[in-house]
């Protein structure tokens, strides 16, 4: 007897007819002799009503009492999804987040799992129940109710797989798997039906949205077998685990496309120790995740600094680097959010040299500037003006030989 | 300083603009220099929402997973509550019933509290904290979400007032107090300025809507002082309380109508002992609350047994009624649902005899059928014809001098 893991985002939970859907899936499993733990979303758009509720009362609530508000959304999916069940005749129990054990830290709205405590999990599990969790949500130490933030649905799953060392984590979307590159954008991206976790990583990080980055990272870490699959048929998906035998020959494996970018800099900043760390750090105490960090070469005593934010944290951190500027005496900050990120990732990059040089070769072509470069062992990146991204996306798919894989 | 239990109910919180008005008033107590908890129930209608998406997917969901689900209602307006006192400036936490100590057994549905568990109240409001707490809600020992039934709300209140000794616990509605009789059917019903528990008890139970009887009970039983008052105005309200020296010409406190009634009935029951005990235990198995019971006079070794419940309750009772009749050999079952019963309630009634003679004379002279009586101490209720009910109550109100109080 296997033990699956499953995630359902909101959309595949967002009415009746669609609950009763995933209730029938997981009915299948359960019947062909598997141990099954569903992990589902709040439904549909109710997570935005709720923050459009609580910005009526509140332009700035804590993050404590949104996690009080916001983990209702996940209760009311699990408890309709078990009563889906329920109703099929099937032995099924719902469990909010911090019933099933998971253990977070006290960062309220971006809390991270510590640990996951299974005896309750286990428990029903041995009772022959379909288990139903709670996603996104957690409980703390001081008895707090805590949510992952964005993408925490996944990362539960991925947690959950982890502790009870599930055969594997199925996580369903509205695709068929992870693509080549956004058939929206290229209409020749191709379904992989493998991949790395660090190639994953990368394409996560960089807006392919199927999986959240810290889903990836937590299951990278614990080795659990990710299956990225629709939950509208029953095609194979992607399997996302670790790769030795990667194939030589396939260089790049996806191009992604960011547009929640904004671009700060920061000007004419006085050249002595420490200054990076004052900005940096003021931002991380704020919760604010930077992407691309460049520093300019120092020209007479003075630095310029650039760097990438989300755009929902676009407001803070102009505001946190405005403070900073004051304090240190730079000359002023700028915006600019008229910007994308356009990366190629690949595994194979490391052994083949060039690959960054061909990329800039294929934006130069298309005349597109380039704003700031950033790399890792398995990707190039590269801040280009938003309206030319999706063409060095549609070229880069090309030029790296992603139209012709089999379909 | 004063420690000020408050209850608001869902029309209360039914939008943003309304759940800033009782931000407002809680922050007037806040400033008069009291400590405030705050019980609040789901907002508006949110209640019947979760239930029809419930209905949609289940016809009969289990209870335990109905709690898992409406016990999102409440989380949803403590959240929005204090949030909106936050935007004030004010120190404040909102709790889940759990988080606030409230313990209950696990009966799903219609929980009992067992006690509460202070620690975590009396350390937020030594803090300076205006607390906020989810009504209704509960946690059974084996760490699942109970919700305490309908009115539970009112309960959390007024257990919350007596494990903290409270001075007063202030029950926010929309009317501005208990009323001789209910104002839209007798005009002249006027507003009491204090009532004791006994007769609030009774007044409750005949569908007085202002106070769950429960509540009362719970009030009664640990001496907490409450207080009716509108939320929409600062008038005074009724008082509920021990009341000693109750003035000694006022018979007849109140006149209450109750349309939520079906009788049930068992025609032939064999003469012998248990046939009671089977029929209404079942009947409590199922978490039926009886209210009237009536067993004729023998006559050939057979019985008639006749009793009421509520409609919400019918078809279970009916059904189980069935089971029973079959399973003792009784003739049949019949029920009757177009049935109100009007009661008079009157501490005095006990030292003043021929009151429920003068009832009963009052209904005769109206030529009004009377199809069962019940009496206690201080109360006399008859079940009448649906529709001469309201007739029947005005023409109470008035013999028995009430329509001369002042207002």
């Amino acid at each position: 007897m296997s033990l699956i893991v499953q995630k359902f985002g909101g959309s595949s939970v967002a009415n009746p007819e669609r609950i009763k859907k995933v209730a029938e899936r997981i009915i299948e499993y359960k019947d062909a002799g598997h141990q099954v733990i569903t992990v589902v979303s709040a439904m549909g758009d109710s997570t935005d009503d709720l923050i459009e509720l609580a910005n009526q009362l509140n332009a700035r609530p804590s993050a404590r009492e949104m996690d009080m508000l916001l983990s209702t959304g996940e209760q009311v999916s699990i408890s309709l999804l078990a009563m889906a069940i329920q109703a099929k005749g099937y032995p099924v129990i719902s469990l909010t987040g911090p019933q099933a054990g998971i253990r977070t830290n006290s960062s309220h709205g971006k809390a991270k799992i510590l640990n996951v405590q299974t005896d309750r999990l286990e428990q029903e599990l041995a009772n022959g129940k379909i288990i139903i969790v709670a996603g996104f949500q957690g409980i703390s130490d001081k008895n707090e109710i805590t949510t992952l933030g964005r993408g925490g649905s996944d990362t539960t799953a991925v947690a959950l797989a982890a502790a009870l060392n599930a055969n594997v984590c199925e996580i369903y979307t509205d695709v068929d798997g992870v693509y080549t590159s956004d058939p929206r954008i290229v209409p020749k991206a191709a379904k992989l039906s493998v991949i790395s976790y660090d190639e994953m990583l990368e394409l996560a990080s960089l807006g392919a949205a199927v999986l959240q980055p810290r889903a990836v990272e937590f299951a990278k870490l614990n080795n659990v077998k990710l299956h990225v699959r629709s939950s509208f048929n029953h095609n194979e998906g992607t399997i996302v685990r670790e790769v030795e035998d990667m194939e030589k020959d396939m260089v790049v494996s996806g191009v992604a496309c960011d547009h929640n970018v904004t671009k700060i800099a920061l000007f004419d900043v006085p050249d002595k120790p420490g200054i990076a760390y004052q900005l940096f750090d003021a931002l991380a105490q704020e919760n604010i995740n930077v992407d691309m960090i460049i520093q300019s070469h120092e020209r007479e005593n003075r630095n310029d600094f650039s760097f990438t934010v989300g755009r929902d944290d676009k407001a803070r951190a102009v505001e946190i680097a405005n403070q900073v500027a004051d304090a240190i005496g730079a000359r002023g900050v700028a915006y600019d959010d008229t910007v994308a990120k356009v990366s190629i990732v690949g595994a194979g990059m490391k052994t083949n040299p060039g690959v960054a040089a061909k990329m800039f070769e294929v934006l130069y072509r298309l005349n597109i500037n380039i704003q700031m470069i950033s790399t890792s062992e398995i990707k190039v990146s590269c801040v280009v003006d938003d309206e030319s991204a999706d063409r060095a996306v549609v070229a880069l798919h090309t030029a790296f030989g992603l139209d012709q894989l089999e379909q």
